[in-house]
């Protein structure tokens, strides 16, 4: 080994769900919205002025903080404005996680958060969710560095309701405590209004799920000025310009779209609801979920052979073949037709080891 | 102060140019570029199916990776791409620049490498350059924990040879040294044929200056397979999918138009050694430049008072009240049209004080 890799920050990386490029394939397995954005977003692309594009963008993103400002009823001062929302928690965990102290989170979560401690070697420690994938609050009353988690929870569903949540923050004033809503839009109750009452509270949501936009790169984090003073300290100590002008406009449309946003949303609920019916008679039990997926698990057939067995017929889910979850599917609600083949395979598959 | 404030990450951000909204103005104070993007982005962007926003992106950016090898004749594994070079050079500094030894770079030089390697906690010692704002190599022969320097040097617009450089890569087989080629396509010759002799090299280019396209964020690295597999391991532990699909089909497209590349890059080239001539004949004098800026200072008269003088007559150029560079304005090469405008203004300026 040469000298230099001895200075080489190593780090195991996040794996991301796959991206399969074949066409034809039912894609279940990273949570992303069956319908397309909405079409105010494809409005904006068509009309942008190309020649705009040499100039840096708005280090701001003005149109964009402002529109999410008013959609959720807050000051422009306490919008942060990132690359997905995995640039606005890991800019959360840099800016916040920041004493010797260890940082807290639920064993079974969102499976990026040990990656982002360990990249900034922040001291962190998981709590066990109990045996129906619930947060038992006392677990985070205690000393710490902060505290994170999804809500619903990822990749359970799970939804916690905001008493419970307040508990945690009102007994933590010493530590920001991150609430991760990706999945808030599908049902469950924002955090956002608390806020004012918290100092200590950050909210963070994404355009990924709820509004389609994946793609675009776009995830906010709601909290008081002083919060958002802070992170945006740290973002333009690497950074200045993230967010290129089709992103804040495409994001700020998306926003006042709010009649889209409601009837997708909507459409997405109700399917979610007719696939618990589906799988329950299929023989699959799972956490109740508020989000846009469910995770499944059968009464005899194995997770694994499933998800395989899924994947050769084109339809994939995803699975995780990890301690207390190797037994689950996650399955991403996609649109009812997408749905019913789903349904129409795990029949089939169901049968092989009847 | 509540206590969780203690534990934030408190730093002293870059300070970014200005970027007036104001219609009328000439804006020559970011080293934008003045001509719109190849006409071919525009027309990826008038065909993006808006659809596809609502999948995750290519976590690899295949498209604009291959475009980029082809082009630099290396491996698709030899190209990291980022949000910008600021987030090519911020991920470099993090992955690479990770002992307790000092970082070096020049004290006049781009304002954000101190912020960087404070963001980082990491060390850092300034070699000062010459009176003439040259580097000189043995200043960089010693124990560090890395090297960086933008060639052309930015804002002087002075380019060190490759020999020079080459000097300095080889005296360093313990050190990752970075090069920010970020103004190299205005006539300096690029280290990237090195990277497959010199391990331990990694070369920064970026979209923002001889692409057109500082909106869209793009920026990329060249190095050794190895290099470039650490970076991306770093870069996988922060943010999955930075790259969304428009950036990465638009970043491809710019790449594949080497034609109009060229005859952008060659107007400005032309405009510049015409202001150099036109500067000095109004009394200026500057290191000689081979970016797409001049970095000068007046035989007689202030340039802060300049620069004031400027603003006034709705022109935007770049001045630093730090040591050593006080005196001096940093002036982007707008159109031909553009400079005559700040000529006739500097005459003006310039006859008050006479």
């Amino acid at each position: 080994m040469s000298n230099w890799e001895s200075n080489v920050r190593k780090v195991v990386p996040y794996t991301p769900g796959e991206q399969p490029k074949d066409s034809g394939i039912i894609k279940l397995n990273t949570n992303e919205n069956p319908y397309p954005p909405s079409s105010r977003v494809k409005t904006v692309i068509e009309s942008f002025d190309n020649a705009k594009m040499r100039l840096y963008p708005d280090t701001n993103s003005t149109v964009l903080v402002d529109a999410l400002a008013k959609r959720y009823n807050v000051k422009p001062s306490q919008v942060f404005v990132g690359v997905g929302s995995d640039d606005v928690i890991s800019m959360a965990f840099m800016t916040f996680f920041n004493s010797d102290k260890t940082v807290l989170f639920p064993d079974v979560t969102y499976s990026f958060y040990d990656v982002w401690a360990d990249v900034y070697r922040i001291p962190y420690a998981v709590r066990p969710l109990d045996n129906d994938f619930r947060i038992n609050p006392d677990d985070y009353i205690c000393e710490n560095g902060g505290i994170i988690f999804p809500n619903p929870n990822a990749p359970t569903g799970v939804f916690e309701s905001l008493d419970m949540i307040e508990k945690i923050i009102k007994a933590n004033p010493d530590s920001v405590v991150i609430i991760d809503e990706a999945y808030i839009d599908f049902g469950g109750e924002s955090c956002i209004p608390l806020v004012d009452k918290y100092e200590n509270l950050l909210v963070v949501q994404t355009f990924s799920k709820s509004r389609s936009m994946a793609g675009m790169r776009i995830g906010f984090a709601v909290g008081n000025e002083k919060l958002i003073k802070f992170m945006n300290d740290v973002k333009f100590s690497i950074n200045s310009y993230t967010m290129n002008p089709l992103s804040q406009i495409c994001g700020a449309e998306a926003v006042y779209d709010e009649e889209y946003f409601k009837e997708t949303t909507g459409i997405i609920i109700e399917t979610r609801e007719y696939s618990k019916k589906r799988l329950s008679e299929l023989g699959f039990s799972f956490p109740d979920s508020m989000s846009n997926f469910i995770f499944a698990s059968h009464n005899s057939i194995d997770a694994g052979f499933i998800f395989e067995e899924l994947k050769k017929r084109k339809i994939f889910v995803r699975y995780w073949n990890k301690p207390r979850i190797n037994n689950h599917l996650r399955i991403t609600i996609g649109t009812r037709e997408e749905m019913e083949k789903l349904f129409s395979a795990l029949e089939e598959i169901l049968q092989m080891k009847g």
